[in-house]
């Protein structure tokens, strides 16, 4: 029920995701007569799909608090996550309310041994491919521990939907000098350098403009700035595709040339989707929860659902857990190193 | 002396800029010979400058302290830093290494009555036009007094080189609503709200993307966030010039049409172009001192040493003086502000 359309996106989407990946099945919650009315016209998802009504829905606008009040245990949100709880579904796809996904995926699925909190990774379209940036916004501010936990987390994820056994992993900061930046970040470096990880190599600092260059397979963020880097990369694009509209259509010479070069044009509209990347991912839950673009259309919301897929196929909770498993055993040394780090 | 290439891009572009700005003149602080030598290629240039000679040249990769300590007095970074103390100079222009410039510029200038440290300020290129980003690197982390005082300075700013009597001024924030957000954004965000400023219009918050759209006439962020924006446009900004530049070239009738609209991408090249807005501002000294692109040419050099005129021609440091004076009288609602957040 979630996104700025609810069902018309959510279902055609999830028919353009099974014409793509046959072995999908759905469990649709929601309003079943409208969920029913749209999967008439599609007889081979609704083949393998099962409605189950709810009554109560998040709307986007509500606040984590009152979502979880109203919400909990019955609306079509909190269902759908229950599943992924109950083992019913592998993994949960919404485009609902973010915050209100996050209070009931935690609240529903609780975080891994050892994990505080859920932070969300997006993927990043760069100059070599695609890299994992995390938390992009499920919280602002992080200490040197939950970095680290990212760092293992996002490098899990890069080996499940990237095939990398040790991707290298850099912290976003605001220059690549060890005394640079906020002490959190500082002190996060200092772990993942001095602490060798199987399932990860430590790059170093990153900055901004490392992002789109693809400098590494895996950015981890506090999450205020990342968010905010997430943001300014789609604005960024927004501004020079108008920029682009706007030179190609002034002089007739310019449209000669723009019909001429359509291929490349769609070539480069294509490279710059944002649906093709759509698909927030919570990680440190007991679950696979995904957060589909509020606004996207079907073929994002398919992309959403593939990502989903996988990360199950993948086997993402495994690898995570076998990554904080080694992280977690070499954990008493925080203590020290943040000691160590306030005594200098 | 500064920046990768050093003489050979600031002469040139001091005769740059004096071809477009014929009432400048120059002092200029290095290796007289060198300087001397280059000059002689431009007469006119020569007919308006003075070198003054210096042996200590601060190097790129110097740590602030060390260049403090080893160029204090008497390197040319020093030396044009102490011509605007001393008033023989408007304004100070340079493509040094940042930490060290502004280390020696606080020393020597110091802070504006009332300002606790300087803040580095960027012109910002929107779909509207221009706007002033700051402080995007000078800092990490900011009370929300210090958001305040940036709101005041960015506004000032505004009003120097755009000429706008009231600005809008938005805190850059992971969303739009009262509760987001680190608590000093949302502190500052309730003093500016509440403080009416006769030199701003408080906007609220604003995103990562509402950056390239022009929301707002300046951006206040905390420091980290602002650079890390800063360069995550930059790399974005890279990265599709590299998608279209690739694209353009794939196909013969790409290629075609490339010549055809090569008007429209010299324009958007125009556009894009880093050295339009060369140059970082800091804002909140005794004086005004420019931090050119260290890897820029003559083009963003006399960019850089335009900006810096412009605003010693519209009266920035008075501006910003108003602007300080009239927050300064309401100071001490800071305190009541921080407590009842803290109570909430």
């Amino acid at each position: 029920m979630g996104g700025d359309i609810g069902p018309d996106v959510v279902v055609p989407g999830a028919a353009l995701a099974l014409k793509r990946r046959p072995d999908l099945q759905f469990l649709f919650y929601g309003d079943s007569e409208r969920v029913s009315a749209l999967l008439d016209q599609y007889p081979m998802l609704k083949a393998v799909s099962k409605i189950h009504h709810t009554d109560v829905t998040v709307r986007m606008d509500d606040k984590p608090s009152q979502a979880l009040r109203q919400g909990r245990w019955k609306s079509s949100m909190w269902k759908s996550i229950e599943a992924v709880k109950t083992n019913e579904a592998a993994a949960c796809v919404s485009a609902g309310n973010t915050g209100a996904l996050m209070a009931m995926a935690r609240f529903c699925l609780r975080t891994m041994p050892g994990i505080d909190r859920p932070v969300i990774a997006a993927i990043w379209p760069t100059l070599r491919g695609e890299s994992i940036v995390l938390d992009v916004g499920a919280n602002v501010g992080a200490d040197a521990r939950q970095l680290v936990d990212s760092a293992v987390m996002g490098a899990a994820m890069a080996g499940a939907i990237f095939g990398q056994s040790r991707p290298t992993v850099g912290l976003l900061n605001v220059g690549v000098e060890e005394i640079k930046g906020i002490e959190e970040v500082r002190l996060a470096g200092r772990i993942l350098k001095e602490r060798p990880h199987p399932n990860l190599q430590y790059h170093g600092f990153v900055e901004g403009d490392d992002l789109g260059r693809g400098t590494v397979d895996v950015v981890v963020t506090e999450g205020f700035s990342g968010n905010i880097a997430l943001k300014t990369a789609e604005g960024t694009a927004r501004q020079i595709s108008q920029y682009l509209r706007q030179a190609m259509s002034r002089t007739l010479l310019a449209r000669l040339g723009y019909l001429l070069a359509k291929g490349a044009f769609d070539q480069l509209r294509e490279k710059l989707d944002p649906r093709k990347v759509n698909g927030g991912v919570f990680l440190g839950l007991n679950g696979i929860v995904i957060k589909s673009h509020g606004g996207t259309d079907a073929e994002g919301f398919a992309a959403a659902i593939e990502l989903g897929r996988a990360m199950v196929v993948n086997d993402l909770m495994a690898k995570i857990a076998f990554g904080l498993a080694h992280s977690l055993a070499a954990a008493p040394d925080f203590a020290a190193a943040e000691e160590q780090t306030g005594a200098a």
